[in-house]
């Protein structure tokens, strides 16, 4: 990143061209560098202005009009990164936005990295680092859950929740370390019973975050749907119906799909991450086993099984088929069977199929070949992926976070098993202290450079 | 277009994910309208703000928060379109973006349609129609020249000459259409010796500009180069040099290239437009006859014509093919001779054929293939190019400006010819008025409908 006390600038505005463009400059200098380029009909420099105030004028550099713009005048702190910040909205010629940067550059601003006015939002301590991170996942999301979730973190989120669980803890460590010191005395400042206690509730508190990870994780990548079945049931078609294009190499020759193939689709606003997989025969070739092998380990990632079964087989093999694929289902993972190639049985055969196979999973009869029971299935798909209406609650979708309060709740487990075992307070306080520091990294209370500069690397350049 | 009473919404930065984007809202309604989404921490109203001010705030659409923005307020006139306007600036989410134009259509406002805000800008009488042009050309604007000869339009150009020219006319017409009135009484108003000095001065005024179509479309389309010589001389190899890609079909096989192929390269600022053409020679098939045939056509096309030779010919046969190529070159052309393949003949023996063309024409050693000598044809491209560094005067660029100046000048031409030969009062005002309206098409006094929707139909949406 740049050096903190530089002026930067970026273009903001997506790329390319469009009816306006906004390039945001942030920094002790951004008025100074502002007034250089900037001139008003009136005369007066922008750093005469109030803050919150929008002046007409045009950019010029070396005696050249580059454009005639609005500029926004925002002074510290009452600015997004906290400091004195000039927003130009020019045209949205891609000539006129590179040409007001490099003007700006010349007159002595430094280009803006990828997310760098959102570090200096969190290094000037308007946002904490989680919410930092929330402005990222809001640019990202593409859902309402994704978008629900983000807006709620950068709101705050669980931010104040493990501010004060680590002040909490902070303090019982405190009061541990001093009872070190008086040791001699046999002094007992900490209460043990009641540090017990502190440490379930906060335990309790921390697994409602690590668990909230797996919708957190399905709303931001997807909810993971496997589509398995033996070969040539159809598969690939289905995957194909569901995205609409042709990713997936559909043939009639059974064993066609060797590799499992991953594409993201939204459905009535929520992200499924649909998993192709080799169909599941015995007897396949080297090649194909390994396919098949592959197939199993997917299942496992599965929120959602989609079976595939080709309708004309009979009654009999569909039912095997489908007692051997509930085998195969762990908890937690939802079987739906869905009778393919609907089209190709007799209206009685198929209600005879359907009937015999409905006590055992969800079921649906549909064709993926001529898009028949399609909407069915998204209606279904929709209705499993039970993303709650209400995500009021705080949802973790952040993998760095997760990992954060994976790490706090197993050094405070261990904290809790060496209070019952009666272990030395400069143990449990060692381990009450990593907990924190956990805490701590969520909110980037105490953060590394390595961490900012790769957290703020993923960011859009402008933000 | 939507009807111009109503409130307009558009996203106005371009399409796609940045840092943040922004949301325009114009018509009288766009502060009722913002003010049902839109809640700033002190709860006043963005219809109780003063113009010119920019409020933090959160846009929420039935109870849910959509972003966290920035809210731009700015009252008729003194807006871009000369209404009530508030600008979003929101994070730059696609979904985000759509969220807020959603809410913002269901709280009343109508989507806008390309150019539309623009439109209203001329509707309102902000700016005229060439200056409206202008920005479109401005926004569409990637060279150096074009983005000034647009600047110069949008700040007003040559409109307020065109308004002078057109009044002066104005007046003449109706002194002409009065004694026409008089017939009877002999009166004679209009001086016709002062008629035709005038006629003669707008004349001149108006050859200045339409003259200067040959620059002003060369600047927005590129100048056009025609790459010409025998088959198999590397003609298609310069072109790809030139444009750095593959797109030409380059082959040994003579005769390769049948068809023109045209593409743009902006070299040092200047946009040119490359021409490949068949090779010339004769006896050559039918198919390739037409592609021949072709080339000449395309020569006409040329400012600049690049003459690429084989430097292993004899130099007779290159002095006879430069010969043969500046004979169907036309005044106001430049030819330059390239000896291609220069690292297949001896030093000695290319300076000797370098010294015997020099006196002909322009001419630089290269090879294409290696791509050496490609630095000093493009400074030679950019030296013929030759697009005044200082383009203050009136540059005319706009397709539909030239032909109303031609109309324009066509009409005056016939009104002195009337004058000359004494021809009736009533048709030489019949042609001065008729000046007058093509004058007035310019700067769109008098618009048509369906014209104005052709021209900001080209408009990006959001300006």
């Amino acid at each position: 990143m740049t050096d903190p006390t530089s002026t930067i600038a970026a273009i903001a505005t997506p790329p390319g061209m469009g009816g306006i463009a906004v390039i945001r400059l942030s920094g002790a200098q951004a008025l100074p560098v502002a007034d250089k380029l900037f001139t008003s009909p009136s005369g007066k420099k922008l750093s005469g202005q109030k803050a919150g105030t929008v002046h007409f004028g045009s950019i010029a550099c070396g005696g050249e009009a580059i454009d005639e713009v609005l500029a926004t005048v925002l002074r510290a702190p009452a600015s997004y990164t906290g400091e004195d910040t000039v927003e130009i909205s020019c045209h949205g010629s891609t000539y006129v936005q590179q040409q007001i940067l490099r003007a700006l550059v010349d007159c002595g601003a430094q280009l803006a990295q990828p997310g760098e006015f959102t570090m200096r939002a969190f290094l000037n301590g308007k946002i904490d680092l989680a919410q930092a991170e929330a402005v990222g996942d809001l640019i990202a999301s593409g859902t309402h859950a994704m978008h629900r979730v983000a807006m709620q973190q950068m709101r705050g989120g669980y931010s104040a929740e493990v501010k004060a669980l680590r002040e909490k803890l902070l303090h019982f460590a405190s009061m541990l370390e001093l009872e070190l010191d008086f040791a001699d005395e046999d002094a007992s400042f900490a209460d043990r019973e009641e540090l017990r206690e502190l440490l379930r509730e906060i335990l309790q508190s921390i697994a409602k975050l690590t668990d909230s990870f797996a919708a957190g994780n399905a709303i931001k990548k997807g909810i993971p749907v496997v589509i398995a079945g033996s070969p040539n049931v159809g598969k690939s078609t289905l995957l194909n119906a569901l995205l609409n294009d042709e990713k997936a190499l559909v043939s009639d020759v059974a064993g066609t799909t060797r590799d499992a193939i991953e594409d993201t689709v939204t459905l009535g606003g929520t992200l499924f991450r649909l998993i192709d997989t080799a169909g599941i025969r015995s007897g396949a070739g080297d090649v194909e086993r390994l396919g098949i092998e592959r197939t199993y380990q997917k299942l496992g990632q599965a929120q959602i099984v989609l079976l595939v079964l080709d309708a004309t087989l009979t009654a009999d093999k569909l039912q095997s088929d489908v007692r051997h694929f509930l085998q195969k289902t762990a908890e937690g993972q939802t079987l739906v069977a869905l009778l393919n190639k609907a089209d190709r049985t007799g209206d009685a055969e198929l209600a005879e199929k359907l009937a015999l196979l409905r006590p055992l999973c969800g079921l649906l009869a549909i064709s993926a070949k001529n898009k028949t029971g399609m909407a069915a299935l998204e209606q279904e798909l929709r209705r499993l992926a039970a993303i709650p209406d209400n995500l009021d609650g705080s949802i973790v979708c952040n993998l760095r976070h997760y990992e954060a309060f994976v790490g706090a709740r197993q050094a405070l487990s261990r904290a809790l098993d060496g209070l019952n075992s009666r272990l030395s307070e400069e143990l449990i306080a060692f381990e009450i202290r990593e907990a924190t520091q956990r805490l701590a990294d969520v909110t980037g209370e105490i953060a590394d450079t390595d961490v900012l500069n790769n957290i703020f690397a993923k960011f859009c350049i402008g933000k």
